[in-house]
């Protein structure tokens, strides 16, 4: 592997491997910063998807707004008539709310947990009202934002809308769509093992270990000029197919992207539609989305269904207050009520315990949703570096932030987002 | 300079330079041909930024519609609220309208028209309202395109309009608001002579020579990753300054898409707004388009001023119309009247003349648009392959054509085009 090439494997999933002691939210504002501005920007403020700056701490928090302009990127277009508008009703103690992260002893305000996950964008709806709505550095109302693996959850959700109308069985394999996986890993999971992502894989997602497949499939998805002696896949579907089992599927839930992306080839072959295309046409311009989303794309064109989207957020709102309202929005019932029943049952969470997420305690994983299976019903999209739709039903609450913390895992913010989203959905019930 | 490195030399301006005899419209329409369709697409069917396909006919005929899926791109916003609509009075008696190609003897009707000059999309507007619309293969009503050198039109009128607001004044010197041109042959140059393009630069744009300055540009705003042993200059702005005088200024017409990026350093110089935000703050926004245009970048984020700007073919209507209405459009005053009238006296027709456009006698060039000097007032934007505004104030038509012609000169459509367009303008007056 040339030079050249071995630099480019620090792409597209990166995350800050060797953070020093980070820089607060405040001081690593990207407009404090100055990145990328000027004419031209001045070398050590230019944010370069090959030097491996692009998806480091602070630099992303630059990054995360301006995808496109790094990647080639796909359209989801948005609505050009009929788009919804939220009405409001903002409520600014919301800011003054307190609550005790987890692992903590001192309440500390919603306002201060902005500040602790490096929120960039924040909007919470209250019984389908805006009630509160901040952006902070390169976020503004009308821009967009990287959503990571909340990306997985759209490609679930149109997963479960094809089982619902009959086009996926759920206990069909996956060679019965895609004969091209028949001898991958994927082969002989059944299309309900991928969306839970109870398959077996031999594939390692740790980020911190150069050698990780993760690299090898980050690679593959990534459109540059390939070396004459490169022999990998060159694109996501070529990397499926050389993925083997690592044990039996249906046993344990295990966190990989590239079920995702097997579902998203899944649902491409028995549609005949990309996933930005489908998604475009089901829910963003039924919801009435104002803005057009995009997914990053390989040099097939196809989008990265497990983590390449990019949205507004406020459209993302919108899609959460669709799921919440059993399907019905803007008018119109997007999604078949069976879907969010499916969902909102969730996942076995026997299996979901295996995977030992410390911070998710009788949480489980159904149709690529974490199902919080708490009082409240409540169940979330998440995604690296601190993306999440949250959506609480007894608080009638959707919440959706999007964020850059320097550190990748959720781990990291959710000691700050669980117990903090928890204390907004307990103020609204009693509003 | 590496086999990597030269083989990304045929990119983002490339044009058909051994073409056989070509295929017809019909015979070549991405949709029949396929290219890019399944799940993967097959691989004589994938369209490759990498393998020169990207740009060559018949793949140019996909590719103009989808070049975000290639590069980097930079949005410019269209309007959230405030979307003008156009109001419609069809007429299809217009495709039957007849003509005489230059240099042919027998008529033949705007729909043939539409067909030799491999039009993608069509629109007339007249007095405002839409009289004829037609898509044709890879291009829809929502859709955008590449408007290749009619992006200079757009850097010209910005150009214009800071001109008439006083931010610029025409008989300054380059220099004396882009110091880092001092050196170079744009240093000396008046704001007027380049944005008529009466600079004399050392600078070959002639495509057809492997080794023409056009093709060190390019690889200047390509943002590829950049082989150890490169030396050359690494975003447009450098490269601009490395450009020599070959004689004196203000003497003759010279086309070269790099006063339209020296142009664009200007802007964003005074107004400390890159070309995308600026055209969406003062043009995209006020005429309510609909869609998202955007422009191509380079490594630093630099937008391709002079060829990189795709959009939707009513939103370029739509500024069209505002541009044969004085500025006003859209219930608002967009430019100031006095651009257009600037724009129409047009530029030194004997400055014109010494380029030697056969096709275009007694024209001339101003503020980056091409005037007619004819009696009815025309006057266009144009870009290579086929892409045309074409305004005539006696007609009260505005006209857009988006094409994926395959030779890349207009020199190959203009028989078929400016008659046709003649022949709408005196069907319309008669109305």
């Amino acid at each position: 592997m040339n030079k050249l090439y071995s630099s480019l494997l620090a792409l597209t999933i990166s995350t800050t491997l060797n953070a020093q002691e980070p820089l607060t939210a405040a001081q690593s504002d990207p407009k404090i910063l100055g990145w990328m501005q000027g004419f031209p920007p001045a070398a050590n403020r230019t944010v370069s998807l090959f030097d491996g700056s692009f998806f480091e701490f602070p630099a992303i928090r630059y990054s995360v707004c301006h995808m496109r302009e790094f990647f080639p990127t796909k359209v989801v277009r948005s609505a050009d008539q009929g788009n919804y508008s939220f009405k409001q009703k903002l409520d600014a103690k919301i800011g003054n709310i307190t609550f005790i992260p987890l692992g903590k002893d001192e309440p500390v305000s919603i306002e201060t947990s902005l500040a602790e996950t490096y929120a960039d964008g924040f909007i919470v709806l209250h019984k389908g009202k805006v009630v509160y709505e901040r952006y902070f550095g390169e976020l503004d109302p009308e821009g967009t934002h990287a959503v990571m693996s909340v990306s997985k959850t759209f490609t679930g959700t149109l997963g479960a809308l094809l089982l619902a109308e009959g086009v996926l069985d759920e206990n069909k394999l996956v060679k019965d769509y895609v004969p091209e996986l028949a001898n991958s890993a994927f082969g002989d999971a059944t299309i309900r093992q991928v969306l839970d992502m109870t398959t077996s894989l031999d594939y390692s997602e740790d980020y911190a270990d150069p050698k990780a497949d993760v690299w090898v499939f980050s690679a593959a998805g990534n459109p540059v000029p390939l070396p004459a002696d490169y022999k990998g896949p060159k694109n996501y579907y070529e990397f499926l197919q050389t993925v083997h089992k690592a044990g039996s599927h249906g046993q344990a839930f295990g966190y990989k992207t590239i079920n995702t992306d097997a579902m998203g080839w899944i649902i491409s072959k028995v549609t005949g539609k990309s996933i930005p295309d489908l998604l475009s046409e089901r829910i963003w311009q039924p919801i009435g989305a104002h803005h057009d989303g995009y997914y990053q794309i390989d040099r097939s064109g196809i989008a990265f269904a497990g983590g390449g989207f990019n949205a507004n957020l406020r459209d993302l709102a919108m899609f959460g207050e669709m799921i919440r309202n059993n399907g019905y929005f803007n008018k119109k019932q997007v999604l078949p009520k069976a879907v969010i029943d499916d969902i909102r049952k969730g996942g076995r969470q026997e299996d979901f315990a295996k995977a030992g997420y410390t911070n998710l305690k009788n949480w489980s994983y159904r149709n690529m949703w974490w199902v919080a299976h708490n009082e409240d019903g409540a169940f979330s999209a998440r995604g690296v570096h601190g993306q999440a739709i949250y959506i609480d039903p007894a608080a009638e609450m959707v919440l959706v932030r999007l964020a850059s913390h320097h550190t990748a895992s959720n781990t990291a913010n959710d000691p700050y987002s669980l117990p903090a989203y928890q204390a907004i959905a307990d103020y609204l019930k009693k509003k």
